[in-house]
């Protein structure tokens, strides 16, 4: 997962130390939601080795299929730091991650790509908005956990690939463009859709979100510019793609 | 890729060194070769990595997914090694990888799993099969491309997890068995199919299997005595799973 606007969205985000993990976790509330949060990441990581392995099964050559691939090994090396985080701290990964399965199943089964250049900018798209959103929250944790949380997010190189072939492939066709303009309007939709979803049922984590925990969280107004940087950036990237968004 | 029977094989087939890569590639005929030899191992290893995390969709729980999406990772590894030294030694990867493709995909095709258990006992006995192939093979090789593919053979820890979820499926429910008997056999059969119709082809790797490029290749009573060492072992793997061969 990666982002190429992240710098601009998280240095917006910095602030100072809350203490380590030690200190924080004695809070049970605190304790629950970065589980909580660290669930949904490692799955995410997980689910998105399997679709990027996905994809390289449609790559138009080997040399893409093997980029695909690196890819797809590089996720899993992250949702293994974070599963082993998971163990370290105590908690059981798949209990952990299991709340987070089915919305994010449900936004891959809404947002299927038909084709390859659907699934680049999908995994392009849909790992910036998530680096973002998880390097905006992890600002605000404790120390390890922040480390944890902006390894795992570091670039794969993804973006410059994506980037890459569908500036590529528009410039090859044009009308290629409107079509994966489209697209990247409804990723969108759907992730915050599934975003909201998951925010309504995880109760710790959205006490992390909103600071009702006792720790250095969002208030709303600060959730609401959050979004707002994470929906610029999103417009940034699609620019980037050379698409409208 | 790897195999719990190895042991057993690549003793047999120990012999003394022919010298490194650098002496015994100045013969354009042992170039030519290893470089056969490395492209169906490297393009073997991307399709190991596809066909795992393929059937990591399919696992029936958490646990079971990221253990196959380890294996795939540990794949990709591999893959990664061999295009590496490909390039290293001056040879273009996706050259050298493309004609081991069909060959593969073919029999990718022709052994597709029709489910979690079928893909089990695929991945496992085809892993082995291939392992105790290029095991016998890499023993006869010189120095460094040698000590490459044994390390790119290393155990990934597949045997282990297929051995104890078949046996389990089995024990569960015995005419399972049944059905994982013949389909061990029909993988026997397509990998002889393909590996024939590949050596049939690619005459710089037949000469080196049956000795004909000046280095110390195997003679005819050799490749027999080998197949014949493959299958024993893959007879015992069968055994291992709880499956007459």
């Amino acid at each position: 997962m990666e982002s190429q606007e992240s710098g601009d969205v998280t240095s917006i985000g910095a602030t100072t130390s809350i203490g380590d993990w030690a200190s924080c976790a004695a809070d049970p509330g605190y304790r629950a939601a970065v589980l909580d949060l660290l669930g949904a990441l490692a799955y995410g990581e997980l689910s998105a080795f399997e679709r990027l392995a996905e994809d390289a099964k449609f790559a138009p050559g080997l040399v893409d299929k093997a980029a695909l691939a690196r890819m797809a090994s590089a996720e899993f090396q992250h949702y293994q730091q974070l599963h082993d985080r998971l163990a370290e701290v105590g908690a059981d990964p798949t209990e952990v991650m299991t709340p987070f399965v089915e919305p994010l199943e449900a936004f891959h089964r809404l947002t299927a790509p038909s084709d390859w250049l659907e699934g680049l900018v999908k995994a392009y798209v849909g790992d910036a908005i998530a680096t973002d959103f998880y390097r905006e929250v992890a600002v605000r944790l404790d120390d390890d956990t922040r480390d944890l949380v902006l390894k795992v997010m570091a670039d794969t190189g993804h973006a410059e690939f994506a980037v890459e072939r569908v500036r590529q492939a528009i410039e090859e066709d044009p009308r290629v463009g409107g079509r994966l303009a489209l697209w990247g309007r409804r990723l969108m939709g759907e992730a915050l859709s599934q975003a909201q979803r998951v925010v309504a049922e995880r109760d710790a984590l959205s006490n992390l979100l909103v600071g009702g925990s006792g720790v250095k969280g969002f208030d709303l107004v600060e959730v609401g510019k959050m979004f707002t940087r994470i929906t610029e950036a999103h417009t940034r990237r699609m620019a980037a793609l050379g698409l409208a968004s």
